[in-house]
């Protein structure tokens, strides 16, 4: 396949970045290229965001059985999990999603080309041993598990989310090593399909919690499910049957090893040294997350690639923007989302606005809802967990969340629109909050936090004036 | 006993509204009296919300099972429901919730009067054949379910949401007469724990959704899982097995009828004819809805009784309106909260803001989503329903949203902050929606809705000033 000589623009990458980078480049001209190495198809749709979930959504419907009983639904034992079936779904339904982002992928015919990208400087890229010649450059090479090089040599004893949901069966005793957002969810969840789980943690802090409240309510949740080793970093070793995992003073053999202690930028072989700009030890140069653009070159770097914020909306803003800005006359500043980050656990676990460890200790209030006693939860038996609001005390407003709880995925949305806004406690607590949902659980933290608050309030309502009371009558 | 021969405030009624009112009279007096006849525990703790939402968890967990198979979880086939465990589950934690509210009853002490109170003026109550003079009276007296006169020769052949709960097992065949919110949710509820359900509406429009296109849908769901003749009043005449259902050109034999056609407030032998104001045919005066005020009498009317909103957060506020009023030097008014109504089918049906009906035509433009293919619906096999927004074409603002979706009591609560907040379509679009949620397909409405609005926006950011971003650094 002959490549053309020139192209104003390069977008490297056809992922969630590339491709929404695209979507604005498309908008302006159709003299791009799209440069992809590796399998198309995205990381959230082939070994991310979706896969995990369908795992996840099997496991908790199974995992629900154990409430069964109390509910008045009788034989829950005689259930059974057939993990090939439920392997097979997550592919099946997986490459539907994937199906999806093919087609945004073909519809762009010969302006896609598979090839590995290079840069020879910021306005030439060699690609299959051809240079093209171009007026800006999109790099939107994603990211990839990290694997330290020793534990390479323990070939299919070794997994990670990149192979995982390739399994048509699983060995029965597995080791997650790293309790991040995905460790987590996938140590639940194997676990909870029957999988014997032990997990490992080199840090306190599970799924980047860092409200030591939260961070204890869910590690003692999880604790009750499968063992969790945290504090020291694991050493494998193999064995004849399987793994020796070390770490500290506990050592336990397992049959396979999920690691999932990361994922680092693609950007190791793409060439960025010839721009001549300063990278940090991963090899990044800095990038203005208001333009995503490389210091005041025609380089932008988005996605996962830029190691900013590795989850979906931040990267397709992050493609929006370098694609709008490579095509823009000058380039435009963008103002960046409220910080959301929900990890899909049960409980849920999210995280929004500031983070406990982000907030000044003096001019902070806390605001606490425990779950335990909440009345729709219990009705669900789904009575678990805590939520904590932060509120700045000087001016009112809500700036930060962390919480373990039912629907948190949901209440997260709420949280996050009012620290969007701006809006002070009392604003979000003139909202109505229907009986008897989860919401009321929030709607106590948020009380909490009014009432360590200055008010000329009797309750959440506001007064207002006679008159325009009528008008509204 | 002796009752005082005065109380500075009189309140009749000891449910949700009365003990909200309750609440806000003691910030100023301990000279009041609470009058209550008939049950302690609030209507909502008693016979509404709680037993009804521990019914549809039951039904709910149990009706998972159709998912199974495909999520690869084997013998489905093998789950029975204990309908005698069921029942006894849905009292034992009502009969919780309901200790918990006895708990606020009995700190009143003696205060607390049981007794069936009359007015005899504006500030002279009956109770118990004793006079009491007083300074204000807050009638908060609930409401009881609508049973027609003839209907109530059929015995316990005829439940409402007063007696179902009560009983330890049911009868096979059962009518719902009434398809509005406690209609839908015990027909499906009851169905889904396999009792054979015929439901009657004498409307088209079910749980009082005003959106065709939502009716339609949910119509379209609930008809897949039991009958549902609509558009015609439904008769009832007893035969020797049960009670035969006619509504237009259909007759049903059924084992039992369940009464859902509404309720009405209990202010029939309240003595409200004392007063001296004007009464509509149900026999309520008008009330003020910000101040719950009765004209300009020392008489408020709250909660179910005022037949405002018969829904437990506007039931509370209502309580806390007319009690803050009662000891208030001069009568404030208060904003009431954007309208909110959520039913827990399932999918969830929730109406937040003006209504489909109340909109003006022209001035309104319309978003919607259909979450058939919606991502994280059809992960967790949930993906049914349909999404409608509404937005005023002169500001662009969020005025109201229809739904028949999953988690729509969550979504609900989202929509509820943007349109008490008046918000723009804009504004909330600037919102972090997570990756995969159900978030995304309310984002697809509101999408739909900005593209119909004028805008300088290349997508959902907003432009901001470099060196305001750098201080964001």
């Amino acid at each position: 396949m002959t490549l053309p000589v020139t192209a104003e623009i390069i977008v490297i990458g056809a992922g969630t970045a590339g491709l929404a980078a695209v979507k604005q480049v498309q908008k302006q001209t159709d003299d791009f290229l799209l440069i992809n190495a590796g399998e198309y198809g995205t990381t959230c749709a082939r070994v991310g965001c979706m896969p995990s979930k369908l795992l996840i959504e099997a496991a908790n419907a199974y995992h629900r059985r154990h409430c069964f009983d109390t509910f008045g639904i009788r034989h829950a034992e005689s259930l059974a999990i057939d993990l090939p079936a439920v392997f097979s779904r997550v592919r099946e339904l997986r490459d539907y999603y994937v199906s999806g982002v093919m087609k945004s992928v073909h519809a762009l015919g010969n302006r896609v080309v598979t090839g590995r990208a290079k840069l020879q400087s910021y306005n030439q890229v060699q690609v299959n041993d051809q240079i093209i010649q171009c007026k800006k450059i999109i790099i939107a090479t994603g990211s990839t598990p990290i694997v330290p090089e020793n534990w390479k040599t323990l070939g299919n004893k070794l997994l990670t989310t990149d192979s995982l949901f390739e399994q048509s069966d699983l060995k029965s005793r597995i080791a997650v090593i790293g309790m991040g957002a995905i460790g987590v969810e996938m140590a639940q969840a194997l676990s909870r399909l029957g999988i014997n789980i032990t997990a490992f943690s080199s840090t306190q802090q599970l799924a980047g919690l860092t409200d030591p409240e939260v961070n204890q309510s869910i590690h003692h949740l999880l604790q009750a499910e499968f063992p969790i080793y945290s504090g020291d970093k694991a050493e494998l070793s193999e064995t004849a049957n399987g793994v020796l995992v070390s770490a500290g003073k506990v050592s336990v053999e397992v049959d396979q090893v999920i690691a999932a202690i990361g994922r680092q930028a693609n950007l190791k072989h793409i060439g960025l040294e010839c721009l001549g700009v300063p990278l940090n030890d991963e090899g990044i140069p800095e990038i203005n997350p208001h333009t995503m653009q490389v210091a005041d070159l025609p380089v932008f770097i988005a996605g996962d690639a830029s190691s900013l914020n590795m989850v979906l909306h931040e990267v397709a803003d992050e493609g929006r923007i370098a694609g709008h800005n490579a095509v823009s006359a000058s380039i435009e500043h963008f103002c960046r989302r409220t910080p959301m980050r929900i990890v899909f656990t049960d409980p849920e676990i999210a995280c929004i606005g500031m983070t406990n460890e982000q907030c000044n200790e003096a001019n902070t209030l806390i605001g606490q809802a425990l779950f335990e006693d909440q009345g729709r939860a219990r009705a669900g038996q789904q009575n678990k967990g805590v939520m904590r609001l932060y509120a700045d005390r000087n001016n009112g407003r809500l700036i930060g969340a962390e919480m373990a709880t039912p629907a948190a995925e949901h209440m997260a949305h709420v949280l996050a629109l009012a620290i969007e806004q701006q809006l002070t406690i009392a604003q979000i607590l003139a909202m109505p909050i229907y009986h008897p949902v989860l919401e009321e659980g929030m709607r106590t933290a948020l009380r909490q936090l009014q009432k360590q608050l200055p008010t000329d309030k009797a309750f959440d309502l506001s007064r207002c004036e006679a008159f325009h009371s009528e008008a509204l009558d």
